[in-house]
């Protein structure tokens, strides 16, 4: 298989857990006998410190023309800190989104036996936890009509979701359903919003097409409540934008550590994946960050092209270096190797050197 | 001091958790020289049964003529299973609050170190946890303009706020937090939500008159985050309806048991102060239901009172027979004691003879 990779190294500790990515999916390729091409190209503090622009168009004509983009992380405490800043890195990112018409976000939720000390939830609460969560990402509250009265004494936000954008997802998230335990979760508040009503019935409309998934509905403070309580009963989460802000998030906590946890953003065209983790300046260039959480999201990457087995192999070797104590100063600051170490390791691993 | 006192038992296991705080308060009265006077008075399916209401018009005369209620819980199955049901019980509830304008729910998150093994959350992350949610309960998402296009395959719901609803609410928040540890933080979205930015505005404002208290801000999606990773931050939490909704019953499972957590509805009249557990109808009548959440509550309307020191001694005793395993079967299912049992070694230890 033939693949062009856009590569968006962006800011911070972006660059060198991106690397290591680069590194493991060369390894893929080379046992697997693909090619992978990958176009540099800038976004974020990066781009505006080169071009004066957090996105220029060439990035965006790159990344049209490819087949995914590989991101590693955006931001810089010195366009934060600097009120009179007229651009700052992260409009990029969202610019990016926007061109690309990325609509779902898409978060696993793993969690690791040989970490579970690091996490804040017992270790009983977290065997067998293992989800992912379908966020809609263009719609909703967040992208609702805005309003201040004159008086500036009145405040309003429009939540509004047609069946289209609930549907394109609704669809992907069933599809993942079908390739994993079948169960999906509807999370909304349908005793209470008219949109959430209207998810309600769309997915059941959607469901149909899908019969050998089963479907459940939970009210969002519920599954708050639940995600700590009993995490394991979850298997696909599909839920509208604000609800999903808040939800992946909370998961996020479960495994212990966010530079382990990858994500997706899918469009109608080409898709990205990048950590969930920041730009983490200060550890930017010390060879320290954990690049796990970039290493998953290639992995992530290779199950979009439909290269199951080699993604699953990724995860191996991620699984491997884990397990066997190879890991970052954030998972452990007494034992800990570098990014670059890590990176050889899965490498190896994937080499079938190890 | 005397005080009228509007009682609602209400459904399932309602009537036998309030009888517990009732005899608490009677020894409360006993000891401080106080005369509590109860007005008992019907809401919920027990009502429905009776009068044919969920809410009968004297129900609302006797509370809006009293000091406070104490309120049980609510709910049937008999009325959930019947979709021909004209009548449903939670209307009495919600009715009530309508007609009482209760605008603040409040929600005190507190651990006992006895029921460490109880909570998903591993111990070190609950020690020292003790904060209070202040949720505005009739403004936001829930109780704006709601809408299905004619085709049915758009629907919106409206976000609104205005500054005097936060206004009073945010001067309960901040009047609580000092007579705490001196904190608040509002949880909000204002980098997204134009109603956050409000919120946001009001609470700077109110903050001035409010000098002692320090205030931090916390985007609803991290506030997710660190309720699970570092709860004993907080001090005391004021938020939107709703996610003060999906946050409070998120913090509810730090405890480790729904049974033991209080809450209260303050509005400009009368407040009402009831068990966030619901009515259980399987349990009621048998004597094992937790008692403490109403308890609980019973002492935070004789803080409402401005009785400290009395609200105080029942948390005590609360807290008296927990650390000495006098627990409910929902806590301890082998060495367990009766609803009766509990309420009688709280009132005993709240009269001296413990
Ligand atoms: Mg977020
Ligand atoms: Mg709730």
């Amino acid at each position: 298989m033939k693949k062009n990779i856009a590569v968006i190294l962006g800011d911070g500790i972006g660059p060198e857990v991106t690397q290591q990515s680069i590194k493991v999916l060369d390894a893929v390729a080379k046992k697997f006998n693909h090619e992978f091409h990958y176009r540099y190209c800038l976004m974020g503090a990066d781009a505006i410190d080169k071009t004066g622009s957090p996105l220029p168009d060439e990035t965006v004509t790159i990344c049209l023309d490819s087949d995914a983009i590989l991101f590693g992380a955006i931001g810089h405490p010195k366009y934060d800190n600097d009120p009179t800043a007229k651009v700052r890195p992260e409009q990029g990112l969202l610019k990016l989104r926007k061109s690309l018409q990325l609509f779902a976000n898409i978060r696993p939720i793993t969690t690791y036996a040989s970490l579970h000390h690091l996490s804040p939830l017992k270790a009983k609460n977290l065997e067998g936890v293992d989800f992912v969560i379908y966020r809609e990402l263009t719609g909703g509250i967040y992208f609702g009509k805005k309003e201040l009265s004159d008086d500036k004494l009145q405040a309003s936000d429009d939540c509004v979701y047609s069946a289209s954008e609930i549907e394109r997802i609704a669809h992907l998230a069933f599809q993942h359903a079908q390739k994993r335990r079948k169960k999906l979760t509807l999370v909304d508040k349908a005793n209470v919003l008219e949109t959430s009503r209207l998810w309600r019935r769309i997915v059941q409309e959607v469901a149909v097409q899908y019969s050998d998934v089963a479907v459940d509905y939970m009210f969002v403070d519920n599954a708050s409540m639940q995600i700590i309580i009993n995490p394991k009963q979850f298997d696909v989460i599909l839920t509208e934008n604000m609800f999903g802000d808040i939800i992946s998030d909370e998961a996020s906590v479960l495994s212990g550590s966010l530079g382990l946890a990858p994500s997706a953003s899918v469009g109608s065209a080409v898709a990205l994946f990048e950590p969930i983790h920041g730009s983490y300046p200060q550890a930017a260039g010390k060879d320290i960050a954990n690049p796990v959480g970039s290493i998953l999201s290639a992995a992530m990457m290779l199950d979009h092209f439909g290269l199951t087995e080699e993604a699953q192999l990724v995860r191996d070797a991620v699984n491997w270096t884990l397990q066997h104590g190879f890991v970052t100063k954030d998972i452990d600051a007494i034992n800990s190797y570098s990014t670059t170490t890590i990176g050889d390791l899965v490498r190896d691993y994937t080499e079938n050197k190890i």
